[in-house]
């Protein structure tokens, strides 16, 4: 009976998050398999297939709350990734995470933004840092 | 020195944030005005005066970030007018509070919907709720 | 489609939170039913659905995480009641509460115990403080 | 055998709180007096009675701390209090308190600042807000 | 005098967690054994020595609340060690965790997952992931 | 126009902070060089320039914040050193980082501590742990 909403998850997680979120449910198989298929249903099959926002807004969205949160690195930069897949720039993306400094502080915005910076490293946006 | 930033930061705020925050500048003042001019120098100077976003893509940012953090709800509340002053509809805001239940937990979410309930009913786009 | 989900999870919460959550439920009802549908389904429907732990075990994991996220007393006095609706006692959800403190700070203990007082005044467990 | 870390407590804590605490003792006498006793017998019979610190230099960490995790204000309350009641002047307060919006964001240096308004206005250092 | 609670505390500890909180003692030893010292009076010698709870009820309450916070992620692996030792399944577990995806989102759920994933590979439950 | 509040904000930072930030501005070069200024310029240019607290007191205020908040590690590190070099010694840190148990629990306390000892065994101040 969830089969509709996993396979609508998957499809808006494949257009979104690319290869990035494969790793998680790869982890997730042998330990908690259901709370992949959760974050597939509910985040990719409920909330982002709803009408209302851009997939680059939701991106928006998610890339603030993850760097405001603080404690959620890993996702943060799946979500670097996604945000950069449904048409973010870079430059967007440290725009976003800069101005979590004045309603997060300045470590909360410092840790996402060298998260991301990873991501812009892996692909090559920026030059590997030696 | 900082008048410039000042000014700047002050008109970016009455473009953005309307009537809303000044009430927040107006008990500030007899306390620590200088939070204030901060807010305005930082917040609205420096950080919404940068190109790359615009306001809109600003606000759902911050909108974001203030409902999964938690501890915000009166700075929800004028982000919340700020994001309807620059072009978000009541939608789009329910959109984005929606979206944060997957990123910081039904209650987190729940209690942003109640903050923006108020504003909403404020400005009349939804009935009072008796 | 989520009808099954619906259903379900309505029935939980009926056994759970009994009458507390209707409030939540009808406030919601004119800004964003959605969210309130996805409670039921995700919150009731799926997670409190699922085998391998009682009701009671699954409100003690909750009040301890509502009491040490400390922005969500709301939520927390739903699940007081639900604690007590399915078989916790007065004094264990003290004990929840008080242990938070060692994981959480004494702030977050302290607020989650007047949230809990408000209930236990509420349904006549204690005396109503004059 | 916790006699004496309580009378020692307790002892700080007249020292540091004054009467502030009371009303926080009182409201817990009925549901969990035992956490009240921990409060007094960790917190200022253990913590705030080790050499190494000044009391205004104990202050000054709670005052930030308590601001910056932004779930506290009711504790930030009896501690901008006791930051008083040890030598703290209120411009020393204000400043701990501005100086967390770089740490923390400013709603929670905003949401700390009418907290430590309230105080200041209850004992009279500054004029009630009409 | 504290000598009662620490022998008391060291007793609860022992059952608990076995040699997982032996490292953090360790750790502690040469910067600031008080701490230490601290963790086993108040957290076991008075709080997980008090009746009202049995030991699988406190780490339920624990574990939650630590993948809640999502900043605790050593202290969670030694719950998850402990919560093990008094009885719970690795099934159990998995569901408290997966339950906090409702409450704190699902970013703290799956970091708190991995952390429990490296505790139930370091115990053999599950297969070292290659 | 920022050059002066610039200018001055390096003064402050290298009293305060020595060589400590050195490597958090590199690393920001290549990607967010403007969240470096504004670090600079509103955390050591305005705040750290303001009057009424010591460099000491500051550094106080924002050991314990960093703490308590528990997602701030590198940023802790930072103010550990920056704290012993403007007159804090190792056992007041450890007093500050203690004391947070009271307020944030023994995780953030504990985490806390363990970067402080990487600054201090950094510093020679204690032996390398082996």
């Amino acid at each position: 009976m969830t089969n509709e909403r996993y396979e609508r998850g998957l499809e808006n997680l494949n257009k979104v998050d690319g290869h990035a979120a494969e790793a998680v449910m790869e982890a997730l198989k042998d330990v908690a398999p259901d709370l992949g298929a959760y974050i597939i249903e509910y985040g990719f099959g409920d909330i982002y297939n709803r009408p209302g926002l851009t997939f680059k807004e939701r991106e928006i969205a998610t890339v603030a709350a993850l760097t405001a949160l603080g404690h959620a690195a890993p996702q943060l930069k799946v979500h670097v990734h996604a945000a950069l897949n449904v048409g973010c720039t870079m430059q967007e993306i440290v725009e976003i995470i800069i101005q979590m400094s004045a309603y997060a502080g300045f470590p909360a915005s410092l840790n996402g933004m060298f998260a991301a910076k990873e991501v812009f490293v892996e692909r090559g946006l920026i030059d590997k840092r030696d």
